[in-house]
């Protein structure tokens, strides 16, 4: 299947001079949807996941399924003060100013392996964040997941030395 | 399974007195998920659901492995601005001052039966959006269905009228 045509490009969005690539169309075309879950959860497994984690919002998205499919638990990131119990938080460098992300203490075991599953690898700072979080838990980065992947952004540099995988690529 | 058992209680989160119930220790337990998630589909194909709708962000969470588990789409209803394409809005009140939820355009089709999911009905505020914007776009919401319902807060008065279901039940 042909993922790139279910993806709806909005220009303009969200400000003047960006291409956005809109994945609610294929979200809402359970043919395309099921086929990009069903391919996320085979890589997925040949990467040895024991467990998916994937950053809000829209990480819980292709994150939440794929842990269904691959039959493993699912552990949120969130933004700061969304978390009730103990957490650990990491923050990080944007263009303008810092973001922060936190994930619960007892969401990761040590040496679990764990896939990180997004929609989207632009510069890769979320990503990396994410990596950040597991890896001060013990975990261990089998794999990190997208269903699309702005090439041009250069994500892959700012993620280098871990197994990064994306189904649709976007060279300009 | 005793999903109850699951969820943990957070005292004092987000403000004193509020006893939070956390439903990420069910998350990332795989039996006590996939059990949740299989549950949640059974009772979608029992409404005749033909797409699933979350809210952002929990609704994420718990909506798509449904609508995958399912075998239909997923469509996201979000807070202002998240939606690239043409959205219809829905503004409600909330304790102090009001909320916007929106959904795109094309979401749903007329006729398209829905089911809404969410993690947790409340006041049954946010729900009672969800099923205006879907009726906006045509869509008959054929349920409603929740992980926990906060008995107290009585969100099925709010919702009178709609075929409305939780797996888990609060009394106080």
């Amino acid at each position: 299947m042909d993922l790139a045509q279910k993806i709806r490009v909005v220009e303009d969005f969200p400000k003047k001079g960006i291409s956005f690539k809109d994945i609610t169309t294929l979200l809402k075309d359970k043919e395309a949807y099921h086929y990009t879950v069903d391919t996320m959860v085979k890589i997925c497994k040949e990467m040895g996941a024991e467990i998916v984690v994937g950053p809000e919002a829209r990480g819980f998205v292709l994150g939440a399924p794929v842990a269904y499919g691959l039959n493993t638990g699912f552990v949120l990131v969130r933004k700061p003060g969304k978390l009730p119990a103990e957490t650990v938080r990491y923050e990080y460098e944007l263009e303008y100013g810092t973001d922060v992300l936190e994930i619960h203490k007892d969401a990761i075991q040590p040496g679990q392996k764990v896939v990180i599953v997004d929609d989207l690898l632009a510069t890769g700072g979320t990503a990396l964040a994410v990596t950040k979080l597991v890896e001060k838990l013990g975990g261990i980065v089998v794999g990190i997941l997208f269903v699309m992947e702005l090439r041009y952004l250069n994500g892959r540099k700012t993620l280098e030395g871990y197994n990064v995988h994306s189904l649709i690529q976007y060279e300009r």
